[in-house]
């Protein structure tokens, strides 16, 4: 079972991810993405999309043109979870 | 110039696209895509994205895991127009 981060090892995991924003509802990070297009926007999320189903834990995401507005958060453990930390380390790489 | 569509023209139009739900803000059509899992479900936004792209019409859509919601607008005719139509129809032939 997976569980929600502490308050310690979460703002230890958040001081390497400057880029993504706290979110209450629900419990998790989030990150916006701006591409010069909708091919690079798409081209990006399908990166992601295949990493994320290698990992078992898949963004709440939404696209709009060029944007991308990625959410991350641990349904089974009720919040952000190390799980979340992972994924967003790895969508970083991807960049 | 693309134009929104008539009342008529829109009334016509919605008849044939049943599964899909006329939204207000903004003025367009929606419908939600449940699938197997993931990959089912990011591969049929793959085949969206490449049909989209070509007609230079893109929705906008967030997935969830399975689950996908997708709205069509023209942002240029503001609110629906013939390409949501279009679109929707080619959306409706991947499934």
């Amino acid at each position: 079972m997976i569980e929600k981060l502490s308050e310690e090892a979460r703002a230890l995991a958040l001081a390497n991810l400057p880029e993504w924003t706290v979110v209450a509802e629900p419990d998790g990070i989030s990150r916006r993405f701006t591409f010069p297009d909708f091919v690079a926007a798409f081209g990006f999320m399908t990166r992601v999309a295949i990493v994320a189903e290698k990992a078992d834990h898949h963004p709440e995401w939404s696209n709009v043109y060029n944007r991308l507005d990625m959410l991350l958060t641990t349904h089974d453990a009720g919040g952000l979870s190390q799980r979340d930390i992972d994924l967003a380390q790895e969508v970083e790489a991807l960049l």
